[in-house]
């Protein structure tokens, strides 16, 4: 199960975020790339092209990062620790449309490349805001 | 060396946008934080609290990468990859002062706490603006 996060975080998760991911690749070297996501129910949901190469790296079981920004005061932010919980094929581009319209207000331009989403399991979090801790971390 | 980046992206770098390090750390596992950093003669300066546990990963010769997003417009980014090229105690806080100026006008507030610096030598990135690669990649 996700670890339950304070609910001033989750509303700052639930807005449409600047957000980096990170996974470790080939020898265990770092990865991060700039990424959509979205708050769903206690996980993080991504997607990704399904030719990418770090789809190899962010299959179940693979830990994950992210760390998101607020768009407005980037010192603000929080980090999440977890792990891949599960992935889908998004055949549909339901996923990626959700994430699309979330942060453009429109549905995803490419509509031919395979996509796959990822769901996110939490287990440990920080944040900051300004020089200081999250207050409720 | 430090790989030759193009003049374009070397001007995005230049300016105090925000940013997102990763490392490996225990086990592998990758971690993620927003973090200062600045361009310094073709490698990347960041700074760090001395006594911090990523202070322990982030040692010469760690792989690190490093996202840079626009701060204006967070859809065009740079990501970075390479390694922890060397550090130096940052014993009269000018690396931390450097960085603190850099982002918000002001020399940097703790005068206390232990400051480790590190330079990231460059051996890979990738570019995106909105959709597509970053047109010098």
């Amino acid at each position: 199960m996700s670890l339950p996060l304070p609910e001033d975080v989750i509303g700052f998760l639930r807005r449409p975020q600047p957000a980096v991911i990170g996974w470790s690749g080939q020898g265990g070297r770092p990865y991060t790339v700039a990424t959509w996501y979205d708050w769903d129910d206690g996980e993080i949901l991504i997607n990704m092209d399904a030719t990418r190469k770090r789809r190899a790296w962010l299959d179940v079981g693979a830990p994950v990062t992210l760390t998101v920004l607020d768009a407005q005061d980037w010192y603000r932010h929080v980090s999440l620790y977890g792990e891949v919980a599960r992935t889908r094929d998004d055949v549909a581009l339901a996923d990626i449309d959700r994430l699309a319209h979330r942060y453009t207000g429109r549905p995803h331009r490419n509509r031919t490349a395979a996509r796959i989403s990822a769901w996110m399991k939490i287990t440990s979090w920080h944040g900051w805001v300004d020089a200081g801790p999250w207050p409720s971390g």
